[in-house]
């Protein structure tokens, strides 16, 4: 592991640094590498993968686990040792009928089914888009369908993570758009089950964002981090590998270590360009860029 | 002017309209047209082309009135009979030197003085991203900057209007990412000279919006209207006509009016698809829909 860039010291050096502000090059005992990231790789080239390059964690997607069926990914998961930070995702909860919304809550009961087997600590909720122009109602449906799982997930040990997207996803994909509105929607509901999911990519551009992220506190579930290239071609696709970008990655690190949040860090970058890549070209330059920027 | 749809009734019809809920075909009275909606014509075919379709106010951009020089656009304008709601755009304030700044600082004077010069009411800011990772240093270039340019506006009877863009953009246009944040830079300076433009596609999906517009109260200086299309292919580019989107655009008109926003209503629409469309063609199109939605 020679040769990699030291990661110079900062003011805002995380409390796992050593004395000069650096860390150990090894230490990854929290990364997480969600496998989004490698969309082009299987999981169990993922999960193989992570095994070897001694990362601990993989956040599973559930169109991936539906190729190898949970079970079986169970036991890959098992075998190679790495655990499960998160399953993404559920959510998607505002529809257009009653009968839709019905069957989006069942299909989000079996997902916390999935995260249970496969040990997931954390059900990702990307909340879903309004099916009309109506932003309101559809942040009630959000609200109602979150308090739909609480039981259910409780009972099987699965926590349900609140992801705020970014504003740029309010009418495609979340209508939750903020730490802020995660946090407060989060806050009716039992803390031992329903956190919020902190994306760096999501949120890194609110002028709250130290307050929100002190607010949050002890509801943090996740953490997930990436970059914002400049220009910003495709909002969708255009995540970078950490340092590529703009984000002021250790500065969040380190509010998100402040409030305590000791759990998985996700690497989530959505980006074709990484698809072809194998993962042992993936996954070293993850973590060469996680030790040197996050 | 028959033909075209009828607004439906709505709770939200703004104060002007009659007793069911419509209003009259030609209440345009407060409609102003961008240019940069029409970026193919010319400043002299847009401003012909508002007094020829009856739309009181354009909106000029400087990169347009380079074209003509400000004295021949102030007469065109005279000639035409056409008012200007704002001039865009100054702003631009981070940069990763003193010289620079100071550059920008002399260029937005120069801005206020077109201002002036046209009978704008309005300049517009859009306030710059930083030049580097650090947003927070970035905002208080920006709080200096607008501070810098108070009395001279004040001279030369022209408003500052600081424009809170999508945080889609806050990497590479503006670092002031929300209405509330708009409102509390404004809030520090003369409430006679600075204010803030809400712009519907910038602050559409913001779980306060209607709280931040009543914050926002006398500060609002402007208010901007296009649409939010589903799917967005492309941030910058992909504003849609009113009526195309996803934007409650009535309800956020309404909320507008009842803090007492009386000037200008901007249509302004950033679509490479609209540029080759005839003004005579475009400024219909745009008066239907803007009667019919906003």
């Amino acid at each position: 592991m020679t040769g990699l860039p030291t990661p110079p010291a900062t003011p805002n050096a995380a409390p796992n640094a050593t004395p000069d502000g650096t860390r150990p090059f090894d230490d990854v005992s929290r990364l997480s590498f969600n496998q989004i990231t490698a969309d082009g790789s299987s999981l169990r080239e993922v999960v193989e993968g992570c095994a070897r390059h001694g990362i601990p964690y993989v956040s599973v997607w559930r169109h991936k686990l539906a190729e190898t069926g949970v079970d079986a990914a169970a036991r890959l998961l098992r075998d190679a040792g790495v655990r499960v930070s998160s399953l993404c995702r559920g959510g998607m909860f505002p529809a257009s009928t009653q009968a839709e919304r019905e069957a989006r809550i069942d299909d989000n009961l079996r997902a916390i089914d999935d995260a249970a087997a496969l040990g997931a600590e954390v059900l990702v909720l990307v909340c879903g888009a309004a099916p009309d122009r109506d932003i309101a109602a559809a942040r009630e449906m959000v609200a109602e369908g979150i308090e739909r799982l609480v039981t259910h997930a409780r009972e099987r040990g699965v926590k349900l993570g609140i992801e705020p997207l970014h504003p740029a996803f309010a009418a495609e994909r979340s209508c939750i758009t903020t730490l802020r509105e995660a946090t407060r929607l989060a806050a009716r509901l039992d803390p031992a089950v329903v956190g919020v999911v902190a994306d760096v990519y999501h949120i890194w551009w609110d002028p709250e964002l130290y307050e929100e992220i002190e607010r949050a506190g002890t509801r943090v579930v996740g953490f997930h981090v990436s970059d914002w290239l400049v220009p910003a071609t495709n909002v969708l696709m255009s995540r970078g590998m950490m340092g590529d970008g703009v984000i002021e990655l250790r500065r969040i690190r380190a509010a998100v270590d402040r409030i305590g949040y000791v759990g998985p860090i996700e690497v989530e970058i959505f980006n074709q360009q990484f698809w072809p890549m194998s993962v042992d070209e993936l996954l070293p330059l993850t973590k060469q860029r996680y030790l040197a920027h996050v």
